[in-house]
């Protein structure tokens, strides 16, 4: 059986899970806690030299970076598709999960509010403007892009899931934890109504995982 | 003709030249001047809701996030290519870039250097301080993926190159730029060199675009 080693909280986690479930893939849940800097110990940095969550492991072979994981869980189980046929369209979706996978939350998480608070001294509020500007500017754009896009019925693209609602709907839940104000978007938050109302999103909730009481 | 609205230092935009070079593509070169915040005025945003660059335009539509430009181009002009037929060595190979695109490359651009510089005061020798940190973790873990990888032959993965040394050249190009000590690094300063050598990455290096005399 494959083994995720993640954390039920980090984003680049619940969205793996969001694409496991979606794929309807059963695995086993590796807690990392990176809340009490787990993944920084010797011992995690031999499986995932990164020292980052997720690692998903098959058959002994880890993949790192949920970018990457989630790509070979799209070739490998290619039903449901996550991605569309026309390539146009599947770069539309990956550039939708990439402002979110690149743009969003790398400069947010938890090794860089860390910095700010112990070396720049940033209180809580100055660390919480920090991760409000840097997602009103990826939401901003995947808003609009949401909003140009007339033929979408529900998700981020199409009628259907793809790799972009995984993204989004973590990405939202990290905001809304970080109390980022999600009045301006409309679009976004629709889509991730619509996903949460989902089996394979609602179990790869935060809330919903084993080390989700710590 | 395909164009790219790019700049020539920013390394998002050197990682799509390479692959747009070892593609063999032609493409019309729109320069989008960073330095001055060309892409933060609306009509750039027009073009591209992410404000970011680069973005590729092809018969009309728009591509955004090299991430995503990148995989379209795998996808098609499939020759020759640049990632590996085995779905886990894609996987690893989407690694090593995501480690750089994720992880490195995001948390030391252009906004966030300014925003270090404007909002927290941090003289130069801090935002290089900060910068060189991101790149510390990231090289350290691709060193230790190439080093742990016998069956490559002077590139990030096999004998050939692949998308991970696209995103691997242009940011051990940055890195440089901003002082960071590479001595740690021989794999990958070999690498860098493997690829330096090949016509595809010369000519997409920042040096010799037409808006780098500027």
């Amino acid at each position: 059986m494959m083994k995720l080693y993640n954390f039920h909280a980090s984003s680049t986690s619940y969205r793996t899970r969001i694409v496991l479930n979606l794929k309807g893939l059963s695995y086993e849940y590796v807690r990392v806690a990176i809340n009490k800097g787990e993944h920084l110990l010797d011992a995690y940095g031999e499986i995932n030299p990164m020292r980052g969550v997720p690692t998903l492991e098959i058959d002994g072979v880890r993949l790192y970076q949920s970018s990457a994981i989630i790509e070979y869980l799209e070739e490998v189980y290619p039903d449901p598709p996550l991605l569309p046929k026309d390539p146009a369209a599947r770069a539309r979706v990956r550039a939708l999960a990439a402002i979110v996978g690149s743009d969003m939350h790398p400069v947010n998480n938890l090794r860089i509010r860390n910095f700010l608070r112990d070396t720049y001294k940033q209180d809580a509020n100055s660390v919480g403007a920090w991760m409000q500007l840097w997602n009103k500017a990826g939401f901003d754009a995947i808003e609009a892009m949401l909003r140009a896009d007339k033929n979408r019925r529900g998700f981020c693209y199409g009628a259907s899931p793809t790799i972009a609602d995984a993204y989004l709907v973590s990405q939202v839940f990290s905001a809304i934890r970080f109390k980022t104000d999600m009045s301006p978007y409309p679009e976004i938050l629709a889509v991730a109504e619509t996903c949460e109302a989902l089996k394979p999103f609602a179990d790869a909730h935060p809330s919903k995982q084993p080390d989700a009481a710590a």
